[in-house]
């Protein structure tokens, strides 16, 4: 069978990795998609270190739209990242028949609705495996191998350079600023960390899978998120003496009141599995009412494995190269037209259980106010401890069960303002996920 | 879009629940897949009682060729088990032109080759995603979502029974038969538990796993297979100090000697996610060379969990119905043409560490003789732990670093006629797997 013809926009990072996997490994790929896949055409900002790695092989040019409008090109590979050529490279390529495989998530989590359906409207495929938690094929799990469930919750760990820092602190006792200059040596963390460690980035992926796993549209802004910059040292250890430890988890859950969409750092039984996710590794938990709870886990972002999901996409799009477009995956897993728009929850609406920390006066009285407060807003309490601070203060952490966020935040403004209540509260979610 | 038309050949735990997955997310399945999915002929021994749940809307039989032949079915779902009848109907489905989605690891260790040659041959499906880790969708997984990769081993619990009785004999210190009397009670092990507890069922499995790592023939009766029968509650126990646990593997792993195809208990470093798989859960640990090494866990087996992934398959048919074959995924994830026959590694020539317990007189010059023994024999001792038993006796523990298994069962058989040596060595695999 004739090969497929790539172009690949960007040869940073991914796409430096997508053309080592394609021609590493181009025997073993055609043994699986029956043909070859090359690529013929490169668009980056460097001509000449791009062609000391691709040689001969392809033409090399400045121009990306040479390349997504060049009639040999099958399919095109966008790996340059950002929102502005990447979109309108994306956008030409469908108008000129093309696939598209993509891992940018930042694109399709802002505009994914409107490259989606010019896809549909012309027919062809764009594919994302590489978009959220890189090489694990998570996209492809619940899309297809979950498609028998009713998905009920999506709960992951998907930034690695969050999860790497909150690693580092709880193993090492370090604080947030020690460990972000760790990560930042080290390579999992950009000078700019703000994506990352403020839960965008996360937020971004989280949205792909919420579509995917309800067959809603793709809806970035109405994710809450929240980052572990504020996290404290105390808090991490508290919690891994409790029995948990804290992630950085996004979540997303199917209600009958709605979705919810929430990226947030949270307290896990450490005896679960995604508790014991360290270091940059990522992982995804996905519940469907038939299969109940399944995990999947690897390497979430890095060269070689963010290629392994470009190349496992551009494998399934030469594998279904011609097939008529009724008879592939849709995009998102459901028909455009079986596509709902069900409510994304406020978080007031949201429930979870919660971790509560504060520094109070020690004297007679206290705890009863606190818990009359607690007991008013119908929040209960499900473990307590209580360690003194200094001669006359006290640090009080509350466990709770299930409440609406909404009374535990209305309760919080009370308890904030008693007299005797010297911090700031700290309010962290827990999840028990099973 | 015309709805897809399914037979379904027996209609207890596996085959009852695929009904209720098609009945109760039929519309959720619809959405997805763009077409109604309907059973609309049963094939059963009891056919009162499969009248009882199906109603009117299936003709019940007790002939499954009337099920097979019938012209107005489009796929035929085989979860009767066993290799007798199954094999007929399903290769008169085949010969009738329908596409095949079965549950039956047995059936498929034995008689793959020639079932997918007869598909190929007359251009139907045959998906049984089923058939390996329950719901985990591990299959589309390797042959799908690794596409890019060469697979460099594949390392599973994928026989929830074994597991089950493994968790409790460690977190209750039970011995094999009280956990498998226990298993039997809650329904986790069948009245003849032979299968599982001795392997084959695994075996099973991992000859399929092959295949799709490595495009490989199926070929189960080449797996080197041992159960956990024989596993004494002490050596749970010492792993468990040594910072180990014990799980019933299957691995399959490709080096340039040749590919290793083997299920055994194998000690596992506790911080591993795969030493923290308990109870009857699966997973499946899967190396590429790109991606690194990935997980997928969740439930393998059981009425729903199986059922997700017989309807993940009839999703999948449904999705590509009428596609020409070769634009189908491969049932092995490589074309036909393309599988090789890499020789399977006899056990001999397998490389492993090893954990080995023996009792010896407590005298001088005993480990210097043992530490002799495994010396000439190339075996390197990674750390070594005594405890006296009794006034005159000793328990001694080796940890091995890897060695040739061929030369340890030579040196064994030394150890094992020294005069001092009490009892018979104990040998058991260890597998860091990272």
């Amino acid at each position: 069978m004739k090969a497929v013809k790539v172009g690949l926009l960007g040869l940073g990072v991914v796409g430096g990795g997508t053309w080592k996997v394609l021609t590493n490994n181009a025997d073993e790929i055609q043994r699986r998609a029956g043909r070859r896949i090359e690529v013929v055409g490169v668009a980056v900002r460097d001509v000449q270190k791009a062609q000391g790695l691709v040689g001969d092989s392809a033409y090399v040019t400045q121009d990306g739209m040479r390349v997504v409008r060049d009639p040999d090109i099958d399919v095109v590979v966008e790996v340059i990242g950002g929102e502005t050529l990447a979109r309108e490279w994306i956008m030409e390529a469908i108008a000129q028949g093309k696939h598209v495989v993509t891992a940018n998530k930042a694109l399709l989590a802002r505009h994914g609705n409107e490259i989606f359906a010019a896809a549909e409207a012309k027919g062809v495929t764009v594919a994302f495996e590489a978009a959220v938690a890189g090489g694990i094929p998570a996209i492809k799990a619940i899309r297809e191998g979950l498609a028998a469930n009713q998905i009920q919750w999506v709960a992951g760990i998907i930034n690695g350079t969050s999860n790497f820092i909150l690693s580092e602190m709880r193993s090492r006792g370090q604080s947030f600023h020690e460990a972000l200059a760790e990560a930042q040596l080290l390579g999992y963390a950009e000078a700019d960390p703000t994506f990352d460690v403020e839960g965008v980035d996360a937020a971004h992926k989280l949205t792909l899978l919420a579509s995917i796993a309800f067959g809603i549209p793709v809806q970035f802004n109405k994710t809450h998120t929240e980052g572990i910059s504020h996290l404290a040292r105390e808090d991490i250890a508290h919690a891994e003496r409790l029995g948990y430890r804290i992630k950085l988890l996004a979540i997303t859950r199917r209600s009958e009141r709605g979705i919810e969409l929430r990226v947030h750092p949270t307290l896990i039984p450490t005896e679960r599995l995604l508790a014991n996710v360290e270091g940059a590794m990522n992982a995804v938990l996905v519940s469907g009412d038939a299969v109940g709870p399944t995990l999947y886990y690897g390497q979430g972002a890095g060269e070689l494995p963010t290629a392994s999901a470009v190349v496992a996409d551009l494998v399934d799009v030469a594998r279904a190269f011609d097939v008529d477009p009724a008879h592939r995956v849709p995009h998102l897993g459901f028909q455009p037209e079986s596509m709902v728009d069900i409510p994304i929850l406020s978080m007031d609406d949201v429930v979870s259980s919660y971790y509560l920390r504060l520094r109070v006066e020690d004297r007679p009285g206290v705890l009863a106010d606190l818990a009359r407060i607690l007991a008013d807003a119908d929040i209960s309490i499900g473990s307590m401890f209580q360690e003194p601070h200094g001669d006359n203060d006290a640090d009080i952490i509350f466990l709770s069960h299930e409440a609406r966020e909404g009374n535990v935040e209305d309760a919080l403004r009370k308890i904030q303002y008693l007299p005797f209540v010297k911090s700031k509260v700290t309010r962290l979610r827990m999840e028990h996920l099973l």
